[in-house]
């Protein structure tokens, strides 16, 4: 089984219309909703791959309950369960809206905060998650943290995976990402903007080492387009897609945890677990719905991913 | 007792940030829900007048759920209950958002549509309806129609008002105006955008006239900050703000409703109605929260008002 991980849950909605201006009034005809957050992301594409997963985190109010009920309902290309171990609080479930503007195609996203958490539903969600862990293969610790949760919350739930001997990857950014990463994660999954916040350098092969040295195992950084640079204990190495795509990048670095989680649980090698990876988050760049997967273009990029070694210079 | 008719009742979403810019992401620090859907409005301003209101319309679905747990906790500002007679129904109750930009003041609006009505549904709303009317001094039919209502909708329940012997304005634009007004409201309050499509003329005293020819038995046009225009059976007035105010006009229209709605019920005279109504409307575009009226504004604002016999040229 593979745990997720995400504090600040949210209720995800699409609205589509012609074109997004400020000030005027627009009749939306499309809709969309669904459970979101990215560890609630990433058990989706895990679950699609065939992989049990446990989702934990919080879930509150009016708005976590309709997320709950959206995730009991199992998506079309579900191949094993999510299960839901989500915390209730008393405060209400985020929602985030994503206006996508048909014209041109971009996005224009209104995140709201989420619940403001309480000492008593923190020390709810670290029971639950040591529990948890004992059926932990890999574990995703995913995305922001809500309100009233310490800054280092994060390098506590590193703390606790390592000490059960379980795999963990950390996904957030900031101050959190720079706490959690001195709790010593095996993986984290940085893009080159949290990279750069986190070591001050900008040049990715740069930024990469500095992060390992304050104390990730290994530092996957996304490219965005260009695909991902790996440095992990076995070696160092660039993926890239064998071309370049045109889409919606929602979701995509969350379909590339689920790759590298997968991946790891199953025992590939890292070039492998990196070609799943990248295959993973273009077909998702690919898809007409944000943050899901076109399965025909995974499996078609699969074995055309670029897959070089990268000495790294000390 | 007041009845209003909501058919497309909605949870109006208001987030507020710095500034809107297409195509960025925002992070929503101050976010307020409430029950919204334009007869709802009404209700809630005719409550803080003192007048017991009973809400009908369509609820349903998690939105639904919400929407109708908010109702029942009363607004600090209510003297009298409004008491919930919403029809549920299977499908999911809209959202609205307004997203408030700090920097201009200003509003950019996203309406879902609202929930697929079944005919099985409208039957239940019309029997739920034909039953309040008994107890009802009056009744307000507001706003616009969900998915999978007939056009005539309106028209079928202003004839049932005028077979009950109740008095019933109608508040809607478009083709549903069009055939409400056919079936003789004794008041339509349409402002001049409204008219316009209604008459072709763009002179609000013109159009009022035509619409009074076309069946409604009085109508009250609302010239935005220039206040009501009124021509109704017994004369014609024009009701004037006593200066020019600056604020968030949603809701405006709303309390004008209220505010005819009290006066007929309380027997005032046209003039007091019509005083009533553009200081209810002036205090509503004054009030820092859209929608809500600024009592000791409304109440500094009402005898100052000003009121001009207006002789309609034939």
């Amino acid at each position: 089984m593979i745990l997720t991980v995400t504090l600040n849950t949210a209720l995800d909605l699409t609205y589509s219309v012609p074109a997004l201006v400020p000030h005027t009034s627009h009749r939306v005809r499309e809709t969309s909703e669904r459970p979101g957050g990215k560890g609630l992301n990433v058990a989706r594409v895990l679950s699609a791959l065939g992989h049990d997963t446990v989702v934990t985190g919080f879930a509150g109010g009016p708005t976590g309950a309709l997320l709950r009920e959206l995730l009991a309902t199992a998506a079309p290309s579900a191949a094993a369960p999510v299960t839901d171990a989500l915390v209730t609080v008393a405060g209400n479930t985020r929602r985030t809206i994503a206006v996508a503007d048909r014209t041109t195609g971009d996005t224009t996203q209104l995140n709201e905060p989420g619940p403001q958490i309480a000492a008593g539903e923190w020390a709810a969600l670290l029971s639950r998650y040591e529990e948890l862990l004992t059926g932990a293969d890999a574990v995703a610790l995913c995305g922001s943290l809500p309100p009233g949760i310490h800054v280092s919350a994060y390098a506590e739930l590193v703390r606790a995976a390592r000490a059960a001997k379980v795999p963990v990857l950390l996904d957030t950014s900031g101050e959190p990402l720079r706490r959690g990463i001195a709790a010593r994660p095996d993986l984290i999954k940085p893009n080159t903007e949290e990279l750069a916040q986190l070591t001050g350098a900008r040049e990715p092969a740069r930024a990469t080492r500095d992060a390992r040295r304050r104390g990730a195992h290994g530092v996957i950084a996304s490219l965005g387009p260009d695909g991902l640079l790996a440095l992990v204990r076995e070696g160092g190495w660039r993926a890239r897609p064998p071309a370049s795509v045109q889409g919606n990048p929602t979701g995509a670095g969350d379909s590339a945890v689920a790759g590298l989680l997968s991946g790891l649980v199953e025992g590939l090698s890292w070039p492998d677990r990196l070609r799943r990876a990248v295959a993973l988050s273009t077909a998702t760049v690919l898809s007409p719905t944000a943050g899901d997967f076109d399965r025909a273009a995974y499996e078609e990029l699969l074995p055309r991913v670029v897959i070089e070694e990268h000495a790294p210079a000390a």
